[in-house]
């Protein structure tokens, strides 16, 4: 049988989607058995959208696979449709579409927002008996999705996070100062990219000397009188906070100074966690005091990779390639780590309805109040292992389009 | 004769100001003629403090030398100490230190403030006749350092503010919903680093659309009518601020948020420019909006450093150091554009009244608005170029320590 594949990304960028989106492809482009390979541009509103484009004659040049797996963002575009509970008429046009271009499976690269849509199409699918197969292929840099031991994107976000940790507690200790510097990074619910920051002390010996993770409730008094105890011993302290930090009723600590909107999922619009604690230890300590949020930048910086990460993201989506070959639908591709040292990974299925809208945060037993534990640091270290090629032309990046 | 050396770091850390001192210390090693080489931890305070230290053990392995070239911040260390424009107990200190240790020659790597030191200390040693030459050597990524073509440090800057520049506009650009994003770059006075994002045009083909310096006069309702207007042809609209952006009266736009706090120098404590574009675009044109600072990762980031940069600022300390066995004195090494294609540069020497306290600000012929010329890009070109080494060591960065 000859078959029509079709890939989409969905959810928010990360430094490897990209290349999951290379490994589905490099392995269709392998495989005679696949006719037509479609990427739908901006995930499944562009199959509503009936905006599909035949990536075959991209990717006659090598050159642009080994690009792509080192160009930030998403290829394809992304969007933020949540399909409802309900089949309705934007199923019937997504099925529509489908049928038009004799799609056959469909991968769906994203994380627990996406896998949502995996969920409902491949449910949608077998109630309507049509032979459609949904794959979805795991990204995130938030790391919060159950079943598999890690995402792809999560440890080149956590390379850049910790490398870039170690330059910022360097450049705090210029001076002959007291200073507290607080990095905020992304997180509302998972603290994991916060926690790889702990990383950074095998560089810098203490910084960052606080870990604020938003799995353990955030007492302002407590993390201020933390605050002067480390004074104790350190001159130039460095705070990672997740920007997700809450108080102990659950509540958002950067809620009071945000607007109160919510995303199309739900989830409050939340940042400022760095910037409130900065004021409050302006403000009740009276050091010198610097607030750093790392923003999109830790999503999205493509020249610092971790080759682990970029490797394994390619091979996330070969596994999913094959796994769709072989008759599944409603499976997700995960990674299981089979041993840690050395490192080794297999690659599996895990079924879409237990990691569809749902979190994976931190082991409690893994944090120690204001730090991580041994079993947290034996978990990150080989996730940032290696540095994937990136390639630049004269002095600047070099990246893969289909423009 | 026989001479020893003192090597100071003032100011402001970037990611090249190590690699002029890599470029000093290789320099005194080589030369039969230097006995011994020191440090002072924290510029001139250390002088006064007495915080010498012999550099010639750390750096008896060659190897420490190349990672010092790739070590952010500042290995001895800053200080903003200001001199008092008339001699005072202060000189005396700084005077008996430097005859107690039999100092010849003090380099003084920094930028405007710093050579306000360079300045004062060379005409004090000269009234109180006494042979020892100051030298400085500049640094700073805001290249606004006169005299010389530009400044070391400012071309890693500017790679690393237009590589992230690309990788923020691919970010942004992943979702079909208009959009502005908001990047404010370091640059009270002077607008080079901001004006280097246009290399990233090289990229995107058009990211940023908007560019402004603090060498314009900023009208805010103008702005949002050019964020307006190119909307019509730019669905994702990328903004490069400087932080020091002003209005026709010369008062810093983001004045009315601040504290109004001042540092040693007199300098006005400024930022947020671009949470400000940010408010004003959420709510006076309602678009999806973001703004992203930069922060200190524009001066701290050597993981991603020029390699023209990071060569000419050893070189410009072997320069320095030749200068001063010259019998030199009250001079800054400067750099020397002798050709833009091919590219070359020779080293020179200014004296340093011509540069101290004094800015350097992008010609207002180079500017065209919202934009730069032809003029700024072919400035801006050749300084980027090459990557510097930048050494890891299981997967996260290997520095050079005094520790």
């Amino acid at each position: 049988m000859a078959y029509n594949i079709l890939i989409g990304q969905s959810g928010g960028p990360t430094a490897a989607i990209n290349a999951t989106l290379s490994g589905i492809i490099s392995s269709a482009l392998e495989n005679s058995e696949i006719d037509k390979i479609y990427g739908t541009i901006n995930g499944i509103q562009g199959v509503l959208d009936e905006r599909l484009i035949n990536l075959r004659p991209y990717f006659k040049n090598k050159e642009n696979l080994e690009l792509l797996k080192a160009t930030p963002s998403m290829a394809l575009c992304s969007c933020r449709l949540k399909l409802f509970s309900e089949p309705d008429e934007v199923y019937e046009t997504i099925l529509n579409t489908f049928k038009k271009h004799s799609i056959n499976v469909f991968f769906y690269i994203g994380g627990n927002d996406s896998m949502d849509t995996v969920l409902k199409l491949d449910k949608y699918f077998k109630e309507k008996e049509e032979d459609i197969r949904v794959i979805g292929v795991p990204k995130t840099i938030d790391n919060d999705l159950p079943c598999t031991d890690h995402t792809p994107g999560f440890g080149s976000a956590a390379k850049f996070v910790s490398t870039t940790m170690t330059e910022i507690a360097l450049d705090s200790s210029a001076y002959n100062l007291p200073s507290v510097t607080v990095v905020e990074i992304m997180g509302r619910h998972a603290g994991w990219l916060t926690a790889s920051t702990a990383l950074a002390r095998k560089v810098t010996g203490s910084a960052p000397q606080i870990i604020c993770l938003p799995e353990m409730p955030f007492d302002l008094s407590d993390f201020l009188k933390k605050i002067r105890d480390t004074f104790i011993t350190h001159k130039n302290i460095v705070v990672a906070v997740a920007e997700g930090i809450k108080t102990s009723d659950g509540v958002f600590l950067s809620e009071a100074t945000q607007s109160g909107a919510i995303d199309a999922f739900g989830h409050k619009y939340i940042s400022g966690a760095g910037k409130i604690l900065e004021n409050q230890i302006r403000e009740k300590i009276g050091c010198k005091v610097r607030s750093i949020e790392l923003n999109v930048l830790q999503r999205c910086s493509s020249h610092l990779c971790s080759e682990t990460d970029i490797n394994e993201s390619v091979l996330v989506g070969k596994a999913a390639f094959d796994d769709a070959l072989k008759g599944n639908s409603g499976i997700v591709a995960i990674i299981k780590r089979s041993s840690n040292d050395p490192y080794k990974v297999e690659y599996e299925t895990a079924d879409v309805s237990l990691i569809a809208n749902k979190e994976k945060k931190v082991p409690i037993e893994w944090i120690d109040t204001y730090d991580v534990k041994k079993e947290m640091m034996e978990y990150l270290e080989p996730l940032v292992q290696g540095e994937a090629k990136f390639y630049f032309e004269n002095g600047l990046p070099k990246y893969f389009s289909f423009d």
